[in-house]
């Protein structure tokens, strides 16, 4: 780690809330970066300022970047629903190059602002098969942005950190409890009201919710 | 190349175009896109539509992307001119992470239209000493958005063309020539008028200009 400055891709969700709450654990100057690209839980993102404001973070930028001007996937596409029952690898919930744009957009305003680390809450464990949230794609990702940038051309490097990549969401509750992270206002529904209530039937409130219900911890989250 | 459909990253410039020549003459169906980034040089959006029309593209889209909001640079940004005499190896109009963003969004377009075969016109002789316009950088990506990519990870292959990053300005122009390509409406000047009159003196002018003067060719280009 170069410096002390951090971007954290921050979505509002149990992950990326938990990724935040490490980087200030490891007393690193955040800054906190969060997508209004087109998803129907628009309640993510004031999931996401309730928590940058939390963990002071030095800003929170709120990036606009259309994903259903060129692609198409049920988490933005108003007339597919999210819950997939097709039992496909990849379900209808990705989003084609969402962490690769989203990685590199959090990149380009890095080398703006002088930080060289960026943070993202990827997991491949308990978790839909995404490919852009496994490892190798990480390490792949690392070396291709140190390679096409002026950051890793002039002799820096950026750190792509992904430190909950290989855990379970059980032990990611876990780490974020012991770091005493309330996950009251973290919104994991791909459909959650404005409000933030979940839906309770969506693949990413069933792995939330089995991982509540299986530390023996409470669930404070409000479903509709 | 597994199919014969292809997107072709098309900024207007004298690259993207010969770029586009090359792949119609190849018999691809050709898809053009075009990023609205807040570029100083608004005419090279009219230059793409003139190219996309002339070389029937199925479809142009330009996509708006505000590079303004997370970044700096002298292409976008009116505070900074785009001549830079500082003989840093990275000039003043290096966009970070320009051509990563671009191919990413190529990328997922593609996925959602069946297209794996991505055209960009990056250059890495005669040029600015951009990081992404090299062929290592170019190679870390294909690798990197196919271990990303439902594409690569369903058994198929996103191509990443790019058929002259290793050739001269001046080769360029005798390629696109001998594919009957007219230059005249294409635009590369970094600050262009909105009527593509070119300003004759930053360092794309230059190139530019050397390469036709060179190669014994008029230079139809129309400058303030």
């Amino acid at each position: 780690m170069i410096n002390n400055k951090a971007i954290i891709i921050l979505s509002g969700g149990m992950d990326s809330v938990t990724t935040l709450a490490l980087a200030k654990d490891k007393k690193l100057d955040c800054y906190s970066l969060t997508f209004n690209y087109g998803q129907k839980s628009i309640s993510e993102i004031h999931a996401a300022s309730y928590y940058s404001n939390k963990y002071k973070c030095i800003e929170h930028k709120v990036f606009d970047i259309n994903f259903n001007d060129f692609t198409n996937s049920a988490l933005t596409n108003n007339s597919m629903g999210v819950i997939d029952d097709s039992k496909k690898l990849i379900p209808a919930t990705y989003v084609p190059m969402r962490n690769i744009i989203f990685l590199s957009i959090a990149c380009s305003w890095g080398e703006n602002i002088g930080v060289d680390n960026i943070f993202i809450g990827a997991n491949a464990i308990d978790y839909s098969g995404y490919p852009d949230c496994r490892e190798n794609f990480l390490d792949a990702y690392e070396k291709m942005i140190n390679l096409g940038s002026k950051t890793g051309s002039e002799g820096g490097k950026f750190n792509i950190f992904r430190p909950l990549v290989n855990m379970s969401k059980i032990d990611i509750i876990k780490l974020g409890q012991s770091l005493g992270l309330d996950y009251t206002n973290t919104v994991s529904c791909y459909q959650a009201t404005e409000n933030g209530e979940a839906c309770g039937l969506c693949e990413s409130c069933v792995f939330r919710k089995n991982a509540f219900l299986n530390n023996g911890l409470k669930d404070e989250t409000i479903y509709i």
